[in-house]
């Protein structure tokens, strides 16, 4: 499957690397208004270079990476999905439930294959986490609790356009437990503060923040977030359900220990998410190619990416005003807008 | 020091074992309405068996441990203190948030010592957790997360008396989370729902909630409780501070582990807190007769039994209400009323 | 079942603690030709004081634990079985296997029930390990390895009299080995060196040493001596069955785990025998108490204790001369030599 | 750098893989007598196919990669040495040491590059241990023990040919064992049996073994080795020193555990060499180019490959004769046969 790369960013060099690897894949062109870093990635990988009008007239191009700023998502899964185009799209698709829901309506209006990049559900670990829960390993899941932490807070003019830590952070954690508890969440409360970093707190954002959230029949979750933690990128997963508990622990790049007077001591989790999840953009490209080329239902979806924004937002909103919020109320809203 | 145990009960015989094994206690008279409990503990310890007024007047007895029911702790700690006796009181002091008050203001006039029987603070584990975060070892503590789980849930007979979950399991991690953030928690949100057993929820309980908790600088906390856990009863506590975090496991009778095809086994965890804080009992009680002996202020004090009790009021209301509650609005409350 | 103690020192110590501790048993007497040694153990548990002639003729004294230094050890088991005691003496029986075998010859002779001292069968975990072998949880077992370190090499003064590294420590392995096997060991063949003390090495012994075993059927068995680990008193068993593994890990005082920027930090197992094997102590003394009682075969037996030490002079001659030695060998001779 | 792949067999396909996978690498042809083999990875990877005599006078080749049965290793590495390519070969590079010496000879002579496919050396968690080892972090190495365990038996038609169980298998952690005491192995002492498969013992051969080795400054190590490990492919290896112990754990493919009322289970570790050592496979071949194009010293060098090779011949004769084996011994006969 020949696939066209916009964006050579990080993010960019990330899925460049993932549909290099795949040999059911070919990372024909890229596109960057930054020739410079088109350039880096074509002389990389032996790709060519292209406009977004060439790849969207390109017949041979079956399929489109977005990984470019926040900002244009939307208007390029509407210009590929107009193009015939596979979509896999770095989330989120857009900042606001408003034009994501425009966005997906224009989706479902051209029939275009949509899947959104929540890596983290094609993490060999989680997915089997998934994988044993869906074959009923603890019975029926009650109560998923997700502790997600970033080594070191991003700089503040990151901060301003990320949306917050619930859109740009959080959002992974809620997709994961709306995923796990396999049911659609209703409802959340969410406390922040700004602790780590004070001018994240100036620019009306937190750095630290938990969030609790129910699903119409009681379900249970929570999300743990902070932007520091000087042991890594900490990463897990537990999912308590009738018959027992499954549970993901952090990944280590070595399995040594060293022992001595002062007691035992292992080496540092991974401590970036492009470490840790290597094998999850990987799997993610292969899914999206075997979604393609089965012509099953994207997953996650565009619905799936548009759900986690609308619990973002109800935390965001939350989190301002002491309440519990529910979905509906944020979803509503954005539907009359829309 | 010489003892009077109040109630032959679970617990009571819990503390019985405890002051019978401290080389610095004597556990000198049992004092319980049903006499055959009474006579068990008397037999097994080989202690005498004596009225409440017998006990009050006795100027050889220095301490009390109160493990009656609840709803007499109030009555029995004022006598006590009005004796000028040492008290050791099972939590909660009441599930009355107006009666505590005024149980506290007699514990005041009289001056006597009364220290409550928040055990987690007592196992080692935990202890050395606090000790590391006192030592700065995780620099300022920014978020405390515990885990809590029952084995089972209680008989529903249990659960109508026992002021719903949040006053009679979540008050234990309340106390825990705010000894360990070292800072008064200000505000709760809480969700709650009945997941393991209907009947709870149909008593106007919940068997599965959790609570965020946050201090007045912004601190946060996050407790998660369920009253099933097939795998035992699951204690854990993280602290994560500026330079990093401290966590404490669950424990384990045996350090085994089996590996065969189908892959690497452990045993279950303890399955109860009279396995689980066996050392923590002991420590427990040993802490009380050093804080008579050196004088020192009690820890846990009444105070900290009042203020997990107006946390889990809080949460109480919170879960109902599905809005974040402060401490102050169910203190003042109270106040207003004793 | 009443106790008379054979000896105040610091293996007396730990059993006086055990007796005292079992509701079971009563710490009757203690002997020790120290006598501020017998009145501080008298004082501590308030026994009383007597003299070997006098333990041995009261009537009211059902057991001796024999915990003098090793040289008085078979003239008491002969004593006292001749006295009609039951005996508990800590390991070794002498450190000539001639002694042991006439030693045994008086026990047999006596029809006494004699329990020899090996504590590590009665630590929990491992207790727990070999129930899980003779449940058939991993099959028939082949293989045993058993990694042994004490903390920190003992004074030179006491390996002098101890009969070696072999006889002194390696011999609780080897009963252990043979216990979890199964089956008699055959055969050694050991390497050893002086390694962390020279002048261990100038005493004709050596601090780090390691040993292969085998039965007459050829399983397997390795143990891992060294008298240095600076992370403490390292105790580990794996056994390989046709089924599968089973491993008993280290042991901790806490379970806490400290995250930093550096890794993972646990602190150290137990740093010696009588904290890591409390449990252990008390464990023994009530089989000990058991095996009396139920008038069953002891275990570990008199032969346990002449088999070890029978492996440990085959390990000593293997390690001089550079060959498999079996434990044939060794015994025939002390059989021609009693 | 332009490689010739010679054998396409099971260990020829896992180089292939790096090769291709290293951006420094270029796999340009491959020759194996089996064409079908030859074209299959030729299909595979877009390379071409050649005879041996194009390979060794095809100037553009820098690199072979000798990865045929055991048989031919000594005559290709002779030719390829002559022919001034740079040489990867497997292990062993023979049976024999006698032909072993000779063809060391021969590469000396010539002046060629040859290294030794000792994958283990790279494996991340393996070489962590070392360079942590020479960081000094636990001082001086006292003792080295290696457990390997294969998960099955190979078949005895392998067996017959593989030069027996300290040649084929025990070999890797003689290597191991030599690498990590940084001093020269002097001595052996081993013991075996046939306890997984009978015809392996009918064959001549041990299916679990365990060797002491020993070096001239007393340096201790133990391997033990078993052909059956239900529960995966068992690699683990620990360094104790003056200042500490460093233990190389399992790997595991995922991180989760299932939590039930029978206790805590993890899912097996890696099941094969070629799933367990895929980063050391690609580690591997990174550093034979970077040795080759920095002109540093082979390592594993040759020289290595035949120590490895002169401990498992003495492993064997100390297994059949009882006694501990020097491999001064065996060096010198195969140098007086040379």
């Amino acid at each position: 499957m020949k696939f066209a790369l916009l964006g050579a960013g990080r993010i960019g060099k990330v899925h460049a690397r993932a549909i290099f690897g795949d040999p059911d894949a070919e990372l024909a062109v890229v596109y960057d208004p930054d020739s410079r870093a088109a350039e880096a990635i074509a002389g990389q990988y032996g790709c060519g270079i292209a406009s977004i009008d060439k790849i969207a007239a390109d017949p041979a191009i079956e399929a489109v990476a977005i990984c470019t700023p926040t900002d244009l998502h939307a208007d390029l899964i509407e210009r590929f999905a107009r193009a015939g185009k596979a979509i896999f799209c770095e989330k989120p698709i857009d900042l606001s439930l408003v034009r994501v829901r425009r966005c997906l309506n224009v989706v479902e209006q051209t029939g275009a294959k949509l899947m959104i990049g929540f890596n983290r559900r094609f993490d060999p670990s989680f997915a089997a986490l998934k994988a044993a829960i869906d074959a009923g390993e603890i019975g029926a899941v009650e109560m998923v609790n997700i502790t997600s932490r970033d080594p070191a807070p991003p700089p503040v003019s990151y901060v301003i356009h990320s949306g917050g830590i619930f859109r740009d952070m959080s959002i992974h954690d809620f997709d994961m437990a709306q995923w796990l508890l396999g049911e659609a969440l209703v409802a959340v409360s969410a406390h922040g503060a700004a602790l780590v970093d004070k001018q994240i707190g100036a620019a009306g954002d937190y750095d630290s923040v938990n969030v609790l959230l129910e699903t119409a029949s009681g379900k249970q979750a929570v999300v743990s977030n902070s932007r520091r933690a000087t042991y890594g990128y900490d990463q897990r997963i537990e999912a308590l359900g009738v018959k027992g508990m499954m549970a993901a622990e952090n990944q280590r790049p070595v399995t040594i220990e060293h022992a001595d007077a002062s007691g035992f001591h292992r080496p540092p989790i991974y401590d970036f998410f492009m470490s840790r999840y290597v094998a999850a953009f990987a799997a993610e490209i292969a899914g999206f190619i075997r979604m393609v080329k089965d012509r099953t239902a994207p997953s996650p979806s565009g619905q799936d990416g548009l759900l986690a924004l609308a619990i973002a937002d109800a935390a965001v909103r939350s989190a301002a005003e002491g309440r519990k919020v529910t979905i509906a109320e944020v979803l509503d809203e954005a539907d009359q807008s829309a």
